[in-house]
């Protein structure tokens, strides 16, 4: 505590993270999302972009970089298809005019989330290629830990490779294992044996769509019905908004095959080792979708509920942080008794394209984005839920806010384990040596954002979110990896 | 009751309103907003153009259609001012790079509301204009009730007009008196002997910034303070964005003039009759801000409150439409007992320009928008809040969706009376035949819209919201005009 | 000569303007063009908008910065128009869609020059608004003297303007005539009484198309007529283009009203003392169209010929800078026997959008613009004629393109007098001290550009350009202004 | 004849062509253009993409529909590039800002034309891959004939192809060979005994740069020097624009590579059985181009002469039609004697993004394109020259403009032989039965376009137009095709 007291003088310091310096730092880096992914085949000829694109408006939150949607026709020649993908959200990219001139029956739909070097129109998503069968097209949801070990094998025999995302690997495989097997499901599942990390796959070749989870089941996908179409969606909130019916989950390992006849599945790379990513429930995924069977919404409540009981605290007022941190607030106030409220506003304007000309000292961000409720927390002892902390400039402004508006103490509860590794299986998190959680105490952490507690969601609870289910990935809390990271990381060497 | 009854079998019945129809009419139309505005001058010669953007930001929810800043320099010629306006929102219309061009140390900005005649590139504000003293920048909040009369005389005196906002004619008057007064401030004064109805104004005069509200003080204005500079803006919740010191409301009827040698303020104008918009408090503005001395947002827990009271109900729990009828909810649940939820999921991406293509029977826009969170309201009865019904359609849809997802009863209370006559003072409603609640009773619109009970607030305790004042118009409610109306709607004459 | 010699090896000399620095300079500054003006109106009731749009294409030439059309319907309400209006091309401003959306049967339409202070959208014209009688939609070419006073004094009688263009100015003076005079068309000509300049009209009132020209007969008009409608023009070729008839010349101080009865025309404020812009015939003007009775290419025929009595030299080839320069060369061809030819290739792709990355030494603009073709002039002593010489930067590069393809001569001939003062008339020319030829004899303006002869058009033999008329403004080379110049030059105490 | 006469009364005539319905039918089918390339490898290490820029704005007339720049540092790691690409003119794609961020000493770049069905974004070049050496960027002008079998080939080997673009045949043939070989340039002459057609190529490897010809040599390619900065560029005067000394051209069937130890050439492949495509000196080229070692400009004023000596007929003046046809018009004046005249005048404003708006019957595209110069026609027997005629649609429409304007006689000649067959190598044209002169005789034609005489340029002269070469190819008029053409049309089946 004491080396941070003579830190809070020093006009700039890095390097310590302490509170003071905090309010001052650059803008807090933005937790990666994923990807989102939505397919779709009407057995009844009609068109599906429009569905489609409506469904991709359900899954923006998974990312906001890029999109596309790609559809074609099952009565057509092998080799039709059109596409329309850009960078920006859905309806920057689409309108009614595009969506109408995409005619087709099948067709995938992706959106991409934004980190700094690939953000570039070549890498838009989903990938539409011709091999030797038709047109393929293919959309993809998280991270393969081999994909560079794969690229350059297949240059080795001759491949080229123009944009430097996974999914071309993944499609240069199925392309040559298709050569050998009479289907192309059984060309997915020969690449998927190839293929290590995490994955959630929707292909549509000429004739079907297909859908694949790798065996560790880190990403979601679930299965919807309308009418006469089957939906693939990474998850079910879409379903709801296209109004169809959830089927049920995708399983890890698990291949799946619509065509007219019915949904096949392919279980043989199924195992009983999985890893599914805890953090789809606590911050990636929307509260209303359910993933494996779990409500997102209600983990977030236990989550909170974890909370008061591991970390109570004397205090007059519960408030989230929006919107993530609303749910486990409720918790919080659920199972402590304390009352709930909500203390910010938030400005819903402020979207991607927030601009951020010269400001004045007494400008930031998070001021722009959030306001506090000043008689909701005047004079009283507040607890603050967020779900998580990464480097914690953005809760140093908010508990600073929140005192400037008159609340006495400001006890945070983050619905999650300190943040101390990255993840190598789709999420955009800063190295080690960025996370204040792995060098610092919990009760240096509470000083450097200035709050008058701090609890974090125990490790060992962590399962409570999904029912006990220990078959989940805790990696980027505590290190352990169900898959081995990338031995060398060659991807200066490979990218563009 | 009987009547309707029947009617649910119909295919269309645009006429009476029943519930069975409204699931398929076409959308509800929009509540207009407003406008906002939102003035700066810096003594200390600083550029304010991007502390106006931030402003201006904040208010963006009292108009998306088009905004506009425009500044000028003190200690420049009387005539020097830049100006940017667009369609669009803040985001859209401004970049750090015109931002960066607008240089001055006084200005003004806007942001407007859409309207279907007017939303044109002429009519966005602030208007700027030269007169025989030098530049002038005016932005405008509230509609006046004898514009048209007032231009019929200018026009018979060699008047032109460019544009079809208000603001046009009260910078006419404001140049004419200022040939004849001694100051642009009693210019001003003058001018506001001449107009009726609701304006809240922000003027720029070369050296001079003037707020303005009028008598009956339908539209707020506030002052801020922050370094060496002040803000007048419409709502506080903009003061507290730019980290400002929120000084005092202009009280209706008064002048503020601002000048390096301080604030003055001219309240010859002032009465005791006052009429401000209720409907501020409930709808309109910012929870985080506070109009005439009261928290917009307690206003509204107060009228949960009240609702709880006037409209009990036996339920297990109580939730919001969001946002607006958040607050209500949780009054209503303080007040009630009843626990407080959330139930709905609100997808932020969908913006004023969401398009919508094609749509299936099966995707409505209220879907796109909103979710519900099915185990929260399975087999539970719950108390519905929302601000207002004005048609019912999306209502309908609300509830439905409750139903479907599980609710066992839907009771829907409404924290503003029935919407029963249009208003002339600045807020675009349909004309009372549009309006169910104007031809149909409390019990038959519960049945067109679907609900169990319905409950709205009762006109009498509409005072309730603000602490017992009673200088607020209900006219919309109660067709009591604080002002009389334009006795004939001479628009099509005069409009463009 | 010698002290030119010495500056040669200085590295900058932005003073003597000699010819080894003109080669290093900034780019060379652009003729002003002016603005052209189109009005139609269809007696049975069809749209014109779509043929102004053509209209309005082929007087591109006359303006690049913005362009705009308004139309009305004579059979609407008096104040009824639809407008587009924007920065740019007339191909980039209208679209298939607006251009279908403007329904009118009468209409003006405007292409407007590019200067530096005053390209903003707020200036763009036609100017439209209402006034007592109705809409009044109004173009203009040309530039009046004494604007800045009459501003002024409608100031003075509470007037506001929101352009800094005489359109704003001469609409004002008719809204206010119009009180006391009983046609719109007697308060154009009370207007034009008071207004001193340059200036051709086209206005378009809720039943009449007007046409008025400027006494002097600075600008020219046009009126041409198909089927059942009217047209004014510009210049003669935009009614070739939409296929219509040239009726005839709108005589200087004539004022033509066009209805359905018929057109007629009061010449009350005619007189003989015309002076018509002879840089019309020279520079601005299409060569295909006819200017009072004179055919422009005609009119550089004889520039040309003039030159080659005027200028004679022994020399193997006459080429013209494209394009304007072309017609005078074929002139000079023609008189002399020396054969014409082609020299240079223009780029038809380098725009108005042109960007110039930084560039190497050995690119430049006119390199990029004009390429020679050396087997035309490789040992050949060349006649290069231009059309003028503003500050000589472009004709210094072109002279050391040829001499660098091998012209063992270069011959510059100029189809004007020099250049050598400011135009008050709508000209937007550089003031004398940037003019060469207001400082420096023809022999070193010839040294300055490389030029190893150098001839300008003989000003006592202008008037032969256009069949002897005396009447014509040469004031940019005489300084022998027919209209008083501006006393003050108030603009940067007006201007915005 | 007879047949024809009756037709002129019939009001549709698809079928025979006839004059008098020419004039209503739709618009001429545009000539294809084809493609150009640039590129460049500076030794000094400055960056490129601004020079390439330059150089691709003077090889815009070779393609308009898309444009694109890919660089690269050969310095840096093997997989460094950056590209810009997109659909537009070259200043629409590119900006200062944009070409500021492309880093890289070597380059390469590529303007291409317009086709209805591959008109989409994918297609746009150079194409950027990685392969197993490092990235490889390639431009491509020409048409293979086999490329359909090469993708199958490809495809049976597990390719997957995610263009529609030749260029994507040939860099994975390149990438494949590359395994077997020891040097790019090696597996670029791999590919090439692979490839059928017609190709000028332009690879950027990551320390390489290297143009190769197909072994016809149907396309230009050639090589020129600038400081320490070698360029390949598509035609010469690319070379002028930049600056930069033409050094030779790159022979048929020539691989020439340049890397900092200079130039060297692998003559291997080629052989004396030349078919270099005469069309480009007809129309494609820019005049002041030199390709093989011919003048551009030249070989038009010849086709002129041999026009006049093989065509002869009194007249009174030779006019072109702008803006290739003013060169022969020159040569067929010159031979005559005949004066030769400027008749048109051609709207430069009218750009690829021309609108047409609903027309009236007298507004045609011709007409605002061009205009006649009354006074230089009227009375006067015409000798009109332009390039070629594909239908004869705008010929009909240039005719009746000169004869409206009073020409006695219009004796067109047409500068090239009748076209009558398809091209496979590369131009866009017709198929033989949308071909007037595949089916019609020179006197039907010259009836059909309102001609009083017509004359083509005669097929056993064209080798005079390239002083006597034989080694041409003039497929499109006699239908000898030095290759053979694709045996089936497989585009259907494997085009996207």
């Amino acid at each position: 505590m004491s080396e941070h007291t003579k830190c809070n003088k020093q006009t700039s310091c890095e390097k310590c993270h302490c509170s003071g310096c905090l309010l001052h730092q650059a803008e807090e880096p933005k937790l990666g999302e994923e990807c989102g992914v939505f397919g779709m085949y009407d057995m009844e000829g009609r068109d599906v972009a429009s569905t489609i694109y409506y469904g991709l408006f359900s899954l923006q939150h998974r990312g906001q970089e890029s999109c596309g949607i790609a559809v074609s026709r099952t009565d057509g020649p092998p080799r039709n298809s059109s596409s329309v993908k850009g960078m920006g959200l859905v309806n920057e990219v689409f309108n009614a005019e595009n969506l109408g001139k995409m005619k087709g029956d099948i067709g995938v739909g992706h959106v991409r989330y934004s980190t700094a070097g690939a953000s570039i129109a070549e890498n838009t998503q989903p990938l539409v290629l011709n091999y030797i069968k038709g047109t393929l097209s293919l959309a993809h949801n998280g991270n393969l830990v081999n994909a560079l070990e794969l690229r350059r094998e297949l240059e080795l025999s001759g491949a080229i490779f123009q944009t430097s995302i996974d999914s071309e690997v993944i499609a240069y495989l199925i392309a040559r294992e298709r050569l050998k097997v009479g289907k192309v499901e059984e060309a997915v599942k020969e690449a998927m044996k190839k293929i290590k990390g995490a994955y959630s796959l929707v292909v549509a070749s000429p004739r079907k769509l297909i859908g694949a989870r790798d065996p560790f089941g880190f990403r979601p996908l679930c299965i919807g019905k309308r009418d006469g179409a089957y939906m693939l969606s990474s998850e079910s909130c879409a379903l709801d908004t296209v109004g169809a019916e959830f089927i049920r989950d995708v399983e890890p390992g698990e291949i799946v095959t619509i065509t007219p006849e019915g949904i096949t599945s392919d279980k043989s790379l199924m195992t009983q080792n999985h890893a599914k990513c805890i953090f789809e429930y606590i911050y990636f995924a929307r509260p209303d979708s359910y993933i494996d069977g779990i409500s997102v919404h209600s983990s977030r409540i236990i989550a909170g509920r974890i909370l008061a009981q591991t970390h109570p605290v004397d205090a007059d007022i519960v408030v989230g942080v929006p919107e993530s941190g609303n749910a486990a607030a409720m918790g919080f106030a659920l199972e402590s008794g304390i009352p709930y409220g909500t203390a910010f506003v938030k400005n819903s304007y402020v979207g991607r394209t927030f601009i951020k000309p010269k400001q004045s000292a007494r400008e930031s961000s998070v001021m722009v984005k959030l306001n506090v409720l000043r008689e909701i927390v005047r004079g009283k002892r507040v607890v603050m839920v967020d779900d998580s902390i990464v480097r914690g400039t953005t809760s140093a402004r908010i508990v600073k806010m929140l005192k400037d508006a008159g609340a006495s103490e400001v006890h945070v509860r983050i619905s999650s384990p300190p943040f101390k590794y990255p993840c190598y299986f789709g999420t955009d998190v800063p190295s080690s040596d960025q996370l204040p959680a792995f060098s610092h105490t919990v009760e240096q952490i509470a000083e450097m954002i200035g709050a008058d507690s701090l609890g974090y969601l125990d490790l060992n609870r962590l399962s409570e979110l999904i029912d006990g289910d220990q078959g989940y990935c805790n990696a980027c809390f505590s290190g352990n990896y169900p898959v081995d990271p990338p031995q060398e990381d060659i991807r200066g060497d490979y990218d563009k």
